[in-house]
């Protein structure tokens, strides 16, 4: 018996913003599963910014994603069939299948996860999963923080950011600033996640909004906005500063390349590094952060937040406003009733 | 008896490209060598690139030169007369005391250098000097460069970049590539340093003639140039590539800050480095540098050329056509006569 299937597909690349005539939804019948895989239910999905990259046709880390190809991205499902001893049926399982209700896959390609008291699945997607990874690599191996550091993340209050400020803040920053799209996050970020300080990014010049917060330097930056907030990172780094390039976020939609940071000059005066990463390359560090976030979680020293929509007919519209800063923390699509 | 000094003073603040005018020779009496101090008679100066940067008043790695003060940098000399038992009369000393004839210096402040034959002091300044080890550590230190890999070299034709290219090559490059600003100065490079390849950069886009002479890419790259080689660069870096970023000489007469690459984002893409630095930070590696250049010297292997001024009252116009490019390998001076 197929399985009918309800799948969102790229239908045109985007020029700039997206708009929601990129996108198709279609209903397919996949074939039963085979031998050695599996037919898993969707509960949740993610929507990413990584993901508008991958619309376009440039070369980049990864082969683009091709107009007429379901949209990849991580989802956390339960198996409802099975022809693998390694997953059993009923199992919680983690998978890049994307934008889809169910979906057949073979079983090497998803990951059971376990059931844990107050870990809800959505945070295999966040939290627990590639955007907490993505910090605590960013964070502890590619900028090398320690412990009585200071440190500035822009993208604050997105769902890496909001953890690499709380990872900072847990193992020992002298101090935390971050930037926000918005009066509340801002208010988020220091009353709830305990920011030294944070700012509305547009309230005024970063360069200066960030002197303001930081008026004696930074020893770390972790970028996830690229454009006028890593130049205004780069001026206010101090000797033998590190930055981790995680994102541009602000370049994501550009159809042109935007100007570079006019201040290269010190990363010789003040002997920098910039260095990007992908979580891809770090995937090594995995036991040891989810051990210490995961005792992080259960003490309730980590403050976590969702923005969440519900209903596979509500992702593309999630996307879109993800692009535009409408998420407080991860933002996910639940699919429990598609 | 008081010593009488020549020396060129910062006269003002040059304003863009550095004229005649912002300098002054003058004539100075010295105190006579107190406790511990000896009399220096220069042998040969130095005119080098960073001199541009630390005319500005801007903040930097150093606190700038002052209008009125005598300009600083590498001297050798000879020890005419001492006060101090650890430098003797008589011996050839390595000095930061800059352009003049003649210095009373602090005996704790000069480097007593070995008189080897067929090195004659003027390599003290170069290729055993500050800018050989800013090749050395650059290279093997900051970039990282491993045997087999892919190199690419700006300004390969100046007192670093020759030594960059040739090191590279010595320490098994699969391919060194060099940028430089004249046919001759390209032709130099591929006919005597063995450069896989090189190019004018007048000749033509930079990302295009380097796309041409390393069609596969770079894994290293060592900037001397910055502006539109370092976006050339970042472009050509194959993934978990780096660049050491040693100095900007297109911008150093800039009057407003030069714009930065636009393809910032590939950082994350090949996750790349960009790693700024100072040879001040990497004076442990002195020891290794010595012996192994040394060797290389004694064995041939090793091409110096050396672009020489005479007399002090050329030290100005050196400087000038330095920073025009019109050395090939290290500018001197050389002040035997005065």
């Amino acid at each position: 018996m197929p399985v009918s299937a309800r799948e969102w597909q790229l239908a045109a690349r985007p020029h700039g913003e997206p708009t929601p005539e990129d996108f198709r939804l279609v209903e397919v019948e996949r074939p039963d599963p085979a031998d050695g895989e599996v037919v898993v239910r969707m509960l949740v999905m993610s929507v990413d910014p990584y993901m508008r990259g991958r619309m376009r046709a440039a070369k980049s880390y990864a082969a683009p994603w091709e107009v007429g190809e379901t949209m990849q991205g991580g989802a956390v499902g339960r198996v409802v069939a099975s022809r693998s001893a390694d997953v059993p049926e009923g199992a919680l399982v983690l998978t890049d299948a994307g934008w889809r209700n169910v979906a057949v896959l073979d079983a090497q390609h998803v990951r059971v996860l376990p059931e844990l008291p107050g870990i809800p699945p959505s945070y295999h997607l966040g939290v627990l999963g590639m955007p907490g990874l993505t910090a605590w690599a960013g964070l502890f191996q590619v900028a090398a923080f320690r412990a009585g550091e200071d440190v500035f993340v822009s993208g604050a209050a997105g769902a890496v950011g909001s953890l690499v400020g709380q990872f900072a803040r847990l193992r020992g920053a002298a101090s935390v600033v971050g930037s926000a799209g918005s009066p509340e996050k801002v208010t988020w970020l220091t009353d709830e996640l305990g920011f030294t300080a944070a700012f509305d990014y547009h309230a005024g010049p970063v360069a200066q909004q960030l002197a303001a917060a930081a008026p004696d330097g930074i020893d770390v930056y972790f970028d996830n906005v690229g454009g006028e907030h890593l130049e205004a990172a780069i001026g206010a780094l101090r000797v033998h500063g590190r930055a981790a390039i995680c994102g541009s976020i602000s370049a994501y939609n550009a159809v042109s390349p935007p100007p570079g940071p006019r201040n290269m000059s010190l990363l010789v005066a003040s002997r920098l590094t910039l260095r990007g990463f992908l979580v891809g390359d770090h995937t090594d560090l995995r036991p040891e952060f989810l051990e210490t976030v995961s005792a992080w979680l259960a003490s309730g020293e980590l403050v976590v937040r969702e923005t969440v929509r519900e209903g596979l007919d509500n992702a593309v519209p999630a996307f879109l406003d993800l692009l535009r800063g409408g998420n407080t923390g991860k933002m996910i699509v639940t699919l429990s009733d598609d």
